[in-house]
């Protein structure tokens, strides 16, 4: 059996004052309806991923709220894995259409950050509660022991850092929907505030609303992307359980298992979505998912091995970094902008990878033009 | 393909004052692979059910917290659908074994009430933050006017939903397991504390700390219990949005469904776990599910039509009302429950009813020997 997606459509992400957590799911649902010119009656179940509208906007059972957009109320859930919902909701869709359960069903992610006070929100996304854990941690400062790690063992440099955001931030000039579509200069990154040492405020991604949905089916439909391979792993959440601060376990082995299914190398990915939360989170990930040697990242992205016209096309959506990070919705949004691409034929075999909280959660999965 | 259920394990449910949430989610899941006999490492995924940790335990991503109980760290998902967050988390770990991604996986729901107010906790529970909502509406209040419409209509007195609260008390007392193992009498009901009129203090179910886990598996076993199948549906969130008020339409939907997968009829079951959060749901699940006829659910259990010598027997264990309702644990712990009946040879055929939301989420499952 084979899952096609059908369709997909994300909201402007950013700071968007004048909607609200509803507005933005509903706008997604009813867009990626549009886009997969599907009657909203022949979507048969809905997976809802968000991370903490709980805490953020006093509203929980967010699968409710999205089964209520269609008057016949499919059965719908809530699936949340910190920022790796987005890649777990589709995981779990996919399981239902290959269960047999449905032919076609919707996923849709959503957060809505921006109705509370930014150190309200920077304590409802650093949940850690449990003493013994990253207590009083926030998530820049978990990626920060990364990234000193990183700079320690390989020698990464802070234009290395920087030349990520940069890059991602050129990439965001060309994407409507994103945040930030400003380019920016490595001094200029070089320069920022410090946020938690080595990291600045450029290399942090930022608070972000926005929803993104995408339609999938199992039926026998023809000139849509395929999901050709899905990896999803689990780390230590603490970082103190890791055997390496310099690698995530979790993104290596979700990777090899997405490769696996796929039956695919990682030398023939054309182009992915990676979750640079932070822009050592990038470097991370390419050396992780095996298109750079470990510890060279940072070299590779300085010198443009990652851009528009390097080996491998990383972020060219502007990545969480620059297109934003509406936490729910990275995920779907990741594979929404790829299957775009596919459909034009601007790539025929792209990745996206999701994590969640420092990589205790990681998420791949592989698309292709079939 | 068979699901069968290998084991299972449910924590004591109360105010655990000396158990915090992680210790709950662990002890659940060590008993129930004591219980069903399996290494750790044989569980290929892990499934968690919680309604509102971001809230009440500042913690979110209890997916981590789960796959880290392992030294093979298995992926792992959270799943919320409100207080039938236990219910979905069984569904999806259903569809990633019928998907065959998986042959052995573990579900798990768990709740940790009492770390916050009475207060705090109530208003974490009624989450609706959009105005058009039950905006401040507690719980209690939205079925109070489900009960007050139910009375209306078809003449349900007082005293047959204090019999509702009686009878899963004294079955309580035989659940060495439930928060509240004491008989009381339907003039203690009818004279306890009004909560939200007609609902007095004794209609209500209480605020509970517990976990619950099951061992699901695809693989050839026997003399075990069997998933025979499941339903699920929602409905409107906003009771203003109901056809009905006198019944709940997911329920009626997702019955249908269990009935028609496990291919049996309401007349079949012996035994059920309702979702009594308050009598009146009870009443409400028993005339909704086929057993008894719209409108005499109450006339049926003031009868003793639902007690130990009834027709059928619901909620041997308790119920959520004196066995107790730790949230994400609820749908779980049903379950267990039941398939201990069925491993004993107590039944046969049993049914367990799954709601979230005063019934926006509704999840039925039918369990039988195999």
């Amino acid at each position: 059996m084979k899952i096609k997606i059908l369709g997909h459509y994300t909201t402007k992400v950013g700071e968007l004052w004048d909607k609200g957590l509803e507005d933005l799911l509903h706008e997604a649902i009813e867009g990626s309806l549009k886009n997969s010119d599907v009657n909203p009656d022949k979507i048969e179940a809905v997976y809802v991923a968000n991370k903490a509208s709980g805490q953020l906007n006093s509203q929980l059972h967010l699968n409710a709220l999205a089964s209520e957009y269609f008057e016949h109320y499919p059965p719908a859930m809530r699936v949340e894995g910190a920022c790796a919902s987005g890649g777990l909701a589709m995981i779990a869709a996919e399981q239902a259409l290959l269960a047999g359960h449905y032919q076609t069903v919707l996923v849709v992610g959503v957060e809505k950050m921006t109705d509370i006070s930014v150190a309200q929100t920077t304590e409802a996304l650093s949940l850690a509660a449990d003493q013994i854990r990253e207590n009083g941690s926030t998530f820049p400062a978990l990626y920060a022991l990364l990234a000193e790690a990183h700079m320690k063992k390989y020698g990464t440099t802070r234009e290395q850092l920087s030349a990520t955001a940069v890059k991602n931030h050129a990439f965001a000039v060309n994407n409507p929907l994103a945040q930030y579509r400003k380019e920016i200069s490595i001094e200029l990154v070089n320069e920022s505030a410090v946020i938690a040492s080595p990291l600045r405020l450029f290399d942090c991604s930022p608070i972000s609303d926005g929803a993104s949905a995408v339609v999938l089916t199992s039926k026998e439909v023809k000139n849509k992307p395929e999901i050709a391979g899905f990896g999803h792993a689990q780390d230590s959440l603490d970082l103190a359980g890791r055997k390496s601060l310099t690698s995530l376990a979790a993104t290596i082995k979700a990777g090899k298992q997405a490769y696996s299914r796929a039956g695919v190398q990682p030398g023939d990915i054309q182009a992915a979505e990676v979750h640079d939360c932070f822009t050592i989170a990038e470097i991370l990930a390419i050396e992780d998912l095996g298109w750079f040697k470990k510890g060279e990242g940072g070299k590779a992205t300085l010198e443009g091995e990652t851009g528009k016209d390097g080996k491998i096309i990383i972020n060219s959506s502007g990545g969480l970094k620059a297109f934003g990070h509406p936490i729910g919705a990275t995920g779907v949004k990741q594979i929404a902008f790829l299957a775009n691409k596919l459909e034009k034929g601007v790539f025929n075999l792209v990745l996206a990878h999701n994590l969640g909280g420092s990589g205790a959660t990681a998420v791949v999965h592989i698309l292709k033009n079939s």
